[in-house]
């Protein structure tokens, strides 16, 4: 776009938004050049920052009939790039539309275990919302402290708990959406069965492909009489990998089952985060069981002597909230800790059936191996959720390099082992490229169709979610990797 | 079509079949005019019985480069007419294609609680086939010892355990599917999460107009430890539903919650399902809880306490797995015990917020009263999914146009609850007309946008969930009313 062409368009947003919630200034734009992966890097053409579903549905219905791709934004927390200011072909930027100022909660209806928020609230606002009367929203992305409710909804974002409660898309009842035209609908009967067919269910984690969210009804659930949580030490990972299947096939279904193995166990406890794990464990998990608390006590007991079956060097529950909060934040804070190890962290995201994960983690840590990488995992066991991270200098071309072939060799194993790509962090443009090792070109062409029913122009966030045939060489070339 | 051309593609179709699977006999289609609403009823051109994927890839095929409408059909048992073989205009005749006969059990694994199944597998034998290892499939429609799996995937059927375990969509995990061109593909990655747009979803539901499927990848579920069934005997029909919503309400989530009124208790109790119901209570409340025993005895005490205190006349816990059996076997019989109460019976399906429940219920049955009509209700109450049922005789033109009112005005009444027009037996043809209520233009519009990406002729299963603006008006003189 022509430098007068663009300034023009400035000016009719600023218009729209108000002069100050349209940043073009180069140094604000930096923040917003990527999301958590900082290895993907695109410089916005502007940021905007809407405070109404009619300005955000005035400045997309601009940009489209502009042809000027844009994208929403949330908190920037995502793992896959989703949030990256991609244009439809080379050298072409786009627009950012950051929701972080319509983040209220709208309206609370107990009753009906539901509430109306904005797209930008944070998710961990919404359970200290409805806290005092005994209420929580489920889905707890470890990011929740900084993460959007409507980030999760475009991501469909699981978290520790969707083991027991799902993920992001068992909680959402209906949606406001901008489509990328600027047409305003609603998904979604908000709170009955759903009729017809399941757009609501095929919005949601759509990595804001097919629109931008700007209300979302969600599922409040009703917080549990008990919590038990416990810490299992094991000294060897496969120990700690076969309990987490003998645990789930014993039928008990914990609220979370997460493993954290020694890498990410130490980075924790010299940490802000230290939680009190063991440091010489090969592995640690966190089984949290809740419901009423005489079925919870039985639970407990039987998942501790699982563990113990299973070669467990000790099994200890938590003795208070205080003790509870603190395992928690070792866990959610891992791959912060993680961060500090080293100047770049890429966290992975692939899923495999559980049964196979002691077979799989083998694997994972022999690749790490072979290319040499510090290479730590923590994840969702339960789920069979894997989260291998890879440690690494950025400025290190050859260690970049290392990463990426390591990771593409990780994703190959777990697809292999009848697993699949992401588990709950999507697609975006990080994984885009391996796409096809787990569709075939009419699963994918099908997709793309689906999306052309919402994104017929393509330029709601370009070079997500499904590589298009047109795109998939060029949309690289929009990466400023600097 | 004119006689010869007819002839002609059932020749090719017995080619493709073998001659004895294609049925063209009038008495052999008779049964095959109307699914278990038989208010509404169209004659077939033939019926088909394959017997492999390939089989139904060819028949489609054919049947599509012909312009020749067809759709897949189960047992029959659906309630919103979603197998009739409705055309595409006037007059015209289409195809059946019946998948009872590809009913095999393909694959159970354990270990990733999962089974590979075809979909002409009658739901209860899947559950029969895996309960000696401790597994079940969790959703239960009440016609489940008839109904097939992959009826239940095109409607996504319910029933009275999807309070806790959801409904058919939660249990599915991949589909092979023949598109209405012939093209198999695969949708969902039959086991591990979801990447990219969630086609499976919206396949699931899709009641035959995205296409036929051919195998399923279902979730097996872990048989609880314990499960404990209370009848609750009330003499205020209005005092069941807040005990309902106050169960709820309490944190307990029941694996079921069942209302049945006076009406259905006498019908039951005169047929071969009796049950022991108290034949004097304005309702009774079937209340099931599972899981491990002693978290399960504390939720049975607080139900039965919540009961007492909303003036339940008693609270009976099923002494033994006999007794328990024979409570269910009433319910899921209720809908056969009221058919024999008149001639037909109209079973009307709807959602409404739970907390709304006593005050729609007083509305349906002034409707009832207002449209002398004998009415009875027998529902899932925890999921607001009433159900209610007209008992009237087909062959009065004066009372079938009563029902088609009254049925009209209790949908008007749900939605103006905030609810919906249909909890679990879907749209098919008989609700088309309603979606409009619950729609605007645009959501339509959208919804047939996609429809376009798998049947953009419109030909598999025509006249079905989504009111097209061209056939809106046609589609109905396919029906004979005979």
């Amino acid at each position: 776009m022509a430098q007068t062409e663009s300034s023009t368009i400035i000016a009719q947003l600023r218009k729209i938004l108000g002069p100050d919630d349209v940043a073009t200034d180069p140094s604000e734009l930096l923040v917003y050049e990527c999301d958590a992966i900082a290895m993907h890097k695109a410089r916005p053409l502007a940021v905007l920052f809407p405070r109404t579903t009619d300005q955000v549905s005035q400045a997309v219905k601009l940009l489209h009939d502009n042809r000027i791709p844009f994208g929403p934004r949330g908190a920037g927390t995502g793992l896959s790039s989703g949030a990256l200011a991609l244009g439809c072909e080379e050298g072409q930027r786009s627009v950012i539309i950051e929701m972080a100022r319509m983040n209220q909660i709208i309206e609370i209806d107990y009753a009906n275990h539901r509430a109306i928020v904005q797209p930008g609230l944070i998710n961990i606002k919404l359970s200290q919302a409805v806290a005092a009367r005994g209420y929580y929203y489920a889905p707890d992305p470890s990011s929740q402290t900084a993460c959007t409710i409507g980030g999760n909804v475009a991501e469909n974002a699981g978290g520790p708990h969707c083991l027991k409660y799902g993920a992001t898309t068992n909680h959402i009842l209906g949606l406001e959406v901008v489509l990328p035209t600027g047409e305003i609908v609603n998904l979604g009967g908000g709170g009955a069965d759903q009729v017809g067919y399941d757009l609501l269910g095929t919005f949601v984690g759509s990595e804001g492909t097919f629109g931008i969210v700007t209300r979302i009804v969600v599922r409040l659930t009703r917080s549990p009489q008990t919590v038990i949580t416990l810490l299992a030490d094991f000294i060897d990972l496969y120990d700690a990998g076969r309990a987490v299947s003998a645990i789930i096939a014993a039928g008990i279904l914990p609220a979370a089952l997460e493993m954290i193995d020694i890498v990410t166990i130490n980075a924790v406890e010299d940490s802000i985060y230290a939680a009190g794990y063991p440091r010489d464990a090969a592995a640690c998990l966190i089984v949290e069981l809740d419901g009423l608390k005489a079925g919870i006590d039985a639970q407990a007991r039987l998942a501790t002597s699982i563990c113990m079956e299973h070669h467990a060097r000790s099994v200890h529950e938590a003795v208070d909230e205080t003790e509870r909060k603190k395992l928690w934040a070792g866990r959610k804070g891992a791959f912060g800790a993680l961060g500090r190890v080293s100047p770049d962290l890429f966290v992975q995201d692939a899923v495999v059936p559980r049964t196979k994960l002691p077979r799989v983690l083998a694997g994972i840590y022999e690749i790490g191996d072979k290319y040499k990488l510090k290479l730590s995992t923590v994840f969702h066991a339960g789920d069979g959720n894997l989260h291998p991270n890879l440690n690494f200098d950025g400025r290190n071309e050859d260690e970049v390099s290392r990463v990426m072939a390591a990771s593409k060799e990780i994703m190959k194993l777990c697809v292999d082992a009848g697993g699949s790509i992401s588990g709950e962090h999507g697609v975006g443009a990080d994984k885009i490229d391996y796409m096809p090792m787990i569709f075939d070109q009419a699963s994918l062409n099908a997709m793309l169709a689906v999306k052309d029913v919402f994104n017929p122009l393509g330029l709601c966030n370009p070079g997500k979610a499904v590589p298009t045939q047109r795109m998939c060489k060029e949309y690289k070339k929009g990466f400023v990797f600097d």
